[in-house]
């Protein structure tokens, strides 16, 4: 093993619950787990600085290598001085590798053992990605943490072809891990296995073995009911060593990161708050609300008046109704305040419960409150892939 | 005549030339002049926070009753506590009458003696304004200094329509005048006349007869080359009183406002700073440059190394230049934050250069340094001119 800065202290895991406390140390400074990662896939959080996000409250970031390697280039932020440089952020970063982000080209890209050639969503230029390729990108960005090149099936793709996904993850993953030449960097595996319990388990003991700094939970969220991410959730936290740190990757709704903390989760990351704050939904104790609803073009009160972002000790629902009906790009930058400071508090408020031993308490009081506004498409989405699999309720 | 706790103080005329130094006082507080005012017409500064307004230096903007009347409604920003409660402004604000906005509507608009019956470019609803309902609203958003409704030609209209449309913006400040019941509210008139120097100076002198709290120079800068709108801006001011505030309506680029300046003007408002801003365009001591072109793509130094801006102390050239080309927001707002950091610093140099009875030289100096990238463009626009006058060079 690579002598590393880098290390995860579990602190405590809340009586009666999986969820746990605990903290990252990293080269940039230290992270408090459970811990929500803003998404900055070209390296800036979408409408905000630097000093806002963390302002916010926020400690640590995520960006693309995918991105970043398209444009502006992984040269480019190396001759500018490395990533933190480059954006403006001293805190810790994390580099996703773009695997999620590739094989959402579908037939724009062919996977072989490899590696992975693609064309550029941007100008149809031809690429290939190996497993070296993305570390040695990684290394020269400079990220605290990085992520290994992974293969992510579809949700509704057959038990072999999510099998033969697996498999090369796996080669995948170990050849990252020989290519690492950097010691100040985690380099974290990503367990895939879709939604087979059996492949999940069958990734998560063999990644665990492999001795990584953390470990990675992908290929969830991506159209499977909710209840199955939960599932799979679970199936995986129990086959990770508790010692490292587990991050469920893409997920980033209030009630999503609730129960994924309830299941042993420490890390989680996702552009969903800040583009849905940028549609107008907003976070509130109470569920989403949208600010382009017409109930708010008088409203004298902040959006939520619990609430202590800048947006809300600052401008009436009103002002903000206005600013988004005019489709002023300040509307956009206020609403992405107040969701990631929402998130954020979420954050502390889960962590204080967890060392007060008081997490499921929090969970139950939270979940009942909050309503999200769009359970009808979760059922329709539920009804779908249930079909896919030939499966009925 | 109203008692008012507006009034501006001239400070000093700059020997050898028209520039002058004062301030303005304002219920809001004082603003130093030559003053810029950037543009909020919908009551923001498109991108920016009230804060960063402030911390960029600008002490007074401009939004507009014309687009405020239709989104969100005079009614609900008076139940909101009037405009700087709703856009969380406390400094002086000057709204715009909405005139130039009005008649820019060309087909939509019919013009009257009693006002203006327009059809809203939001969604075709019909409207009447009269000078008594703008003067209504004005008073009831609450700005500091509030403008009469003008009727503004188009720059190209013959000697009959402008004179027409004179002596109705004539009528219309008189019954502006006669409208007005709040007595904390500063009232300009605005002088029209087109591009004819007999109703230019018709018009000053009328106006100036009927003591208004300051005097705007209106419908200039439409399409006439630049010349011309000197020659008038020159023409007029020479009739105005020497103790009132003179405000060059819509104008904004550097070289144009220290032209301005140099005739004798006090206020400045226009969106061009921030709107090319947005654009990729920037300005620097040197002239405006676009961050879109790929010379930029590598630079490590700031777009301008002499400026202290946010943007340019914290980023390279090359990071702006990567918002750009993914089209991040976060990229309009730097780019705003420099442009109007660019111009308050100019404001804050001239005014010393006025003071210290430097200002002829600052501004050989100045113009000698700076390069505008559209001198094509200019030359085009004037023969267009010219021939619409049949008139040729």
């Amino acid at each position: 093993m690579i002598d590393n800065p880098n290390s995860f202290h579990l602190i405590q895991t809340c009586p009666g619950s999986q969820a746990r406390a605990g903290e990252l140390i990293t080269p940039h400074g230290l992270v408090p787990t459970p811990v929500f990662l803003p998404v900055g896939s070209q390296g800036a959080i979408k409408t905000l600085t630097p000093e806002e996000v963390k302002d916010i409250g926020l400690v640590m970031v995520l960006a693309n290598t995918y991105h970043l390697y398209l444009r502006p280039g992984i040269a480019v932020i190396e001759a500018m001085g490395g990533l933190h440089k480059f954006m403006g952020w001293d805190g810790p970063i994390l580099t996703d590798s773009g695997g999620y982000q590739i094989f959402s080209l579908a037939s724009l890209r062919q996977v072989s053992d490899e590696g992975v050639t693609f064309r550029s969503h941007i100008d149809g230029s031809q690429h290939l990605l190996t497993p070296e390729l993305i570390i040695q990108f990684q290394e020269a960005l400079g990220a605290d943490i990085i992520m290994a090149l992974d293969e992510c099936p579809a949700h509704d793709d057959s038990l072999e072809k999510v099998q033969t996904a697996m498999t090369r993850t796996h080669q995948w993953a170990e050849r990252c891990q020989k290519a690492q030449k950097r010691s100040d960097q985690a380099l974290y595996a990503i367990v895939q296995g879709g939604t087979f319990p059996q492949l999940r388990c069958q990734s998560a003991e063999f990644l665990a073995s492999l001795e990584f700094s953390g470990y990675a939970i992908g290929g969830l969220s991506l159209g499977e009911p909710k209840e199955v991410t939960l599932a799979m959730t679970e199936e995986t936290v129990a086959l990770l060593p508790e010692n490292k740190p587990r991050y469920l990757m893409g997920i980033g709704s209030p009630e999503d990161i609730v129960e994924g903390i309830a299941q042993g989760i420490d890390m989680f990351d996702s552009a969903l708050p800040t583009r849905i704050a940028r549609n107008g939904a907003l976070f509130t104790g109470q569920g989403r609300y949208n600010i382009r609803n017409s109930a708010y073009s008088q409203m004298e009160q902040p959006i939520d008046p619990d609430c202590d972002c800048y947006t809300c000790r600052t401008f009436s629902a009103a002002y903000l109704h206005h600013l988004f009906s005019c489709q002023e790009l300040l509307g956009y930058r206020l609403a992405t305040i107040h969701n990631l400071r929402f998130i954020n508090n979420l954050m502390h408020r889960i962590r204080d419960a967890i060392l007060n031993g008081a997490f499921d308490a929090f969970k139950k009081g939270f979940l009942a409150g909050y309503r999200t506004t769009d359970e009808d498409v979760r059922l329709n989405q539920k009804q779908k892939w249930l079909r896919s699999r030939n499966l009925s309720q």
